[in-house]
């Protein structure tokens, strides 16, 4: 059981009114290389550019940017920015992280080129979150189909955060305003991932538990699914195929259809489509099973190893790494891969079997 | 120019917080005929029937219904009904129609099966509007493959309304909260049609200019633009396909894929894919040129004139057909169909042509 | 009735072994505005180029080339030209058509750049055929998916040739080794056109019924029907929208998903995908009646006149345009659009119609 | 080395013009759990049925069946049966195959329903070959939308044999009038496998190194990729999922797209779409090192072990199982997947890995 302390909840304040995931600045090591994984290989439409950092947005975003490739000395990401839905709620925010004790800056030029005011703070889960609402708008280039390749990337969708105590941060993040769509727990109530939302979709960020604070991956949207077996066809021909570590396929939870890349430095990026809506407050919670082989891949195949355990690490507001923290719950991959663990495709099964383990 | 009395504002009131369109009634002739149309043919799931009424959901939806099909001797539309965020929202919209000076009806049990306390008003467009947060939930059956037909259709959309006086309809429903994401106008400033939000996508609601009040269509989203076209198909093996009015296309306005077809009473529903993320309050609204003729196909293939004339008959609250009013300003069909309209493929084309009109 | 001679059968000889249509020589008034189409927008891949000529493939193609476009002062088509299964049909296929009576040109280096021995017709129809065996290999691109667009043209997959009097053109073509796979016939007995095969899908060629010999299209497939939807999306985002003339849609004949677009000559193109097998001798013939709606196109969507009556002019061997003669069997689109004509989506419909037409 | 014996050339005979795969009939040993597979899960056609085998067909077929299943008491393949392009055909391939030393039976009525004149072989690798041409004709529902699922089947592909040495396999095959379109080699020689086509596609049947003679799979073709994702999907729907063995990918080999399932007996079934023409004599073939990563799969996905070993009996013209023969020249599977075998994405790669083995 994990022994960390319960994050408090400010009753006295209004949280901030977050609409969306909005971009993710992370440091690269070698932006050249960054820039042909992005830009070259995915299709991010470039919005500026300099020696120090590129700023890439999806094909039908109006706002300046979703991510920010940033040089710098070591892999990690710099800021999970969310966009708010006033002025005002940028004060609100930092009044509400002040409250939690946490580390807060304010910038009211922003921290990035094409976004003004912005606070960024470290959260208590140790994250370094970001919220604006000032921000350049850019062509919304929807219509340009000109511009668009066969795997064209329209939309940011998510974040995905790696971190020990995942109940803990549900609750932080239900206090500042999300509200869980799915998780995945098992008999004895343990909390392996959830999934929260702000916007109309399944999540705008998600905690997936394991030794963190880290990234787990930023994901775009495409609109169909041939969008994204596209993506893996030109990474074949491209001799780069293996950046590619998990799928495609379809999730249990979400019921989108998806496929995790790694960029240069081993940011994971996954490549998801078609999840479903979820904007009614009474929005039906989706529990699976930690056991069911379906739960993160609908069609039973392996969650490879790396998936569960590999990360980005997240900087602290004066850009070092933050020291990671292990997880003491019980493990994901240790329950349902290999030798120790186990899962089923049908609740009744007898013989528990996980795909890969059997055949290997 | 329209002479209609300008909507009131009541400034003092705050409106119910809607959430998003969530069924339509409407009144068909025969049951069985509809039944085969919208359950055989289109594969929408029957939550619940009797001689009088079926209830209709799609696949991702989680309450009781998107459509209710009642018997009854005149094919008309009963209700536009919309879902709030909370019951007490219900009550808001009750006041806000009584300080419009219009006529209300509330039931707390609900005026169809399914749904609770619920307020029905005749809206000073003359349209039957609804208003109801209480309903009951039934399975979400997205993860339900083994149900979904080729064209299975997901997700209520969206309602499409014919009203004389666009720009009064669309002061009203801002009034209301709903905001606009893309227009049509011309030169001199005659509104054509609006688009209007509550969720995240490009409508909850659209205003198209005519003779009204009318019900222009109903529209049900699919996964892919692949699904579109199996409907097409099917209704060409059914021999069906002169059900097919205009489409399957890509809209100019909102960037969705399209279809227009008639159910057995002249009800017309579009089957829709694919419109972009509006939930930022700062969305860019696009407006178009009512004489651009990727407007309302961007692929410049003709809109027929049935899509600009015919439309179903409203109800008001005795169930008695609201009286159709005439449009008084510039009709869409007139400006850019035929020898006296035009409409352009680039701005600056000297020769004005229209793709049908030049072909016959 | 057409009094045109028949073809006689020389029966002493043996047809040349025809594998496929393998490409088309145009003539085109502006190298560089036909370049833009078929490269910029289609996406063809050059071969090789100079200032005359343009010698293009598709993506799965290991033949020098699919298309190729010499400059010239009047737009036509110079050349439908097959592959034969040996350098000894070539001579099979200068012999039969000498003995049909027809001028022959045979060049041992080819007519154009990398194409061997070759024999060039006018043949009994008026049209210039070319054969050959002999040809260069280039990459076949299938795997390159680097190289691929959105609306990628995978194949050439067949020719349409207008001619006023189908049975007598069918007879030719059956002897030379064609077989009938489809076509559109009246109760009269009247042919409106016909389909015909070499290699194993609906069609190498097709006969339309019209003043002839003249070229109505070039086809290319693509591997599913949202690369061309892409195709017409690209063409509105370019804001070329007007050079599609018909389409997108689902061919009755051929079962096939289609699109017809214009290049800057006029010469029609059509992309096209997913007909069936039809190598086996017995393959059963679908036969069509032209007054079936849902023939040309199976959801009924009109055949816009255009189509009709459009079509290139074909070259003789010294290049000269070949003098078009007149149909005066009846007209498929007299029989079946506007005033004069009708058609029915069931067999039994009383109230006889066409789409277009109700609804102006 | 293999010492098998090469399998002589019938030189003074033609062989027969075989036209394509036909159809499989394989014993299963629960009639009703194989129904539910092929008919209720994949959609396949009932021709006709009783109480000891079923004859079904795929979408586009014309001819009465492209399966049969018969009850019996071993799992196994009864016959591998192709059509041949005329009735002497048959008396063609009876004489080559008793040139050839092999066992065969003649049955003019055929020796399943809806099949005429036929004659069956033990061929020289042990497999129960049958060829006929007289074919009992029933309704390509190609264009029976109304019939088609989301997952629909439009054509039998190819089928996969497995047999220990297949340069002598290949060579027999080649002298039977099937030509080459790929192989697996490696840089000793060792031949892994190879596609050989008598239709204008990559294969009517392989050939994989293995234990043999068995039967390694029977492919479907859809039209489109999301065809074959939906299965996936409605197989997780059903809590199935556990008889996907491998897939969706994209195969190198073939450039098709694929799946791969196991029917209630253990019997694989491919489904595949979208590979190329292969139809000219000269069609280049393709060579594949066995230790590149891409070959089996582009996007380096694994190829489970369970694919390499699994593979269904065969029987006699008796109906008994057909002994198998290990392979002795290198297996695949050793080569390339685990501690003992390596396999790269870039020709250069100086780190050997394959993307499985490294994760767990």
């Amino acid at each position: 059981m994990t022994n960390s302390t319960p994050v408090p909840t400010p009753t006295e304040l209004t949280p901030p009114d977050i609409l969306r995931c909005a971009y993710m600045e992370i440091v690269v090591t070698d932006l050249a290389r960054s820039r042909e994984f992005y830009v070259d290989i995915l299709g991010l439409v470039v919005t500026e550019e300099d020696e120090n950092a590129i700023y890439l947005r999806s094909l039908e975003e109006f706002i300046h940017h979703n991510l920010v490739l940033r040089k710098g000395p070591i892999a990690a990401v710099a800021a999970f920015s969310y966009r708010v839905r006033t002025p005002e709620d940028v004060d609100r925010a930092e009044a509400w992280y002040q409250a939690l004790g946490c580390r807060t800056e304010r910038n009211r030029d922003g921290f990035v080129n094409g976004i003004g005011d912005s606070v960024r703070v470290t959260d208590p889960l140790g994250f370094p979150y970001e919220f604006f609402y000032s921000v350049e708008h850019v062509e919304r280039l929807a219509w340009r189909y000109d511009l668009y390749g066969p795997g064209a990337l329209v939309r940011l969708d998510h974040f995905n955060q790696v971190t020990p105590d995942v109940p803990r941060g549900r609750k932080y993040l239900e206090d500042l305003g999300f509200r869980v769509t799915e998780d995945i727990q098992d008999e004895d109530g343990v909390t392996y991932a959830a999934w929260l939302r702000r916007k109309d979709t399944v999540h705008d960020t998600a905690l997936t538990g394991g030794d963190g604070p880290r990234m787990h991956h930023i994901a775009f949207a495409t609109h169909e699914k041939h969008n994204i077996l596209y993506i893996c066809d030109k990474l074949g021909a491209l001799r780069k195929s293996d950046v590619i570590e998990r799928g495609p396929g379809r999730h249990g939870v979400s019921n989108a259809f998806y496929l995790y890349i790694a960029d240069p430095d081993g940011h994971r990026v996954e490549i998801y489509t078609q999840d479903y809506y979820t904007g009614d407050p009474d929005n039906p919670v989706v529990t699976w099973d930690v056991h069911d082989n379906q739960r993160r891949d609908w069609w039973g195949n392996p969650v490879v190893p790396s998936w569960y355990t590999e990360a980005s690490l997240v900087l602290d507001l004066d850009g070092e790494p933050q020291p990671v923290i292990a997880r003491t719950d019980a493990s994901e991959m240790a329950v349902t891969v290999g030798a120790d663990g186990f899962s089923y495709t049908r609740k009744d099964d007898t013989v528990e079997g996980f795909k890969l383990g059997n055949t290997l």
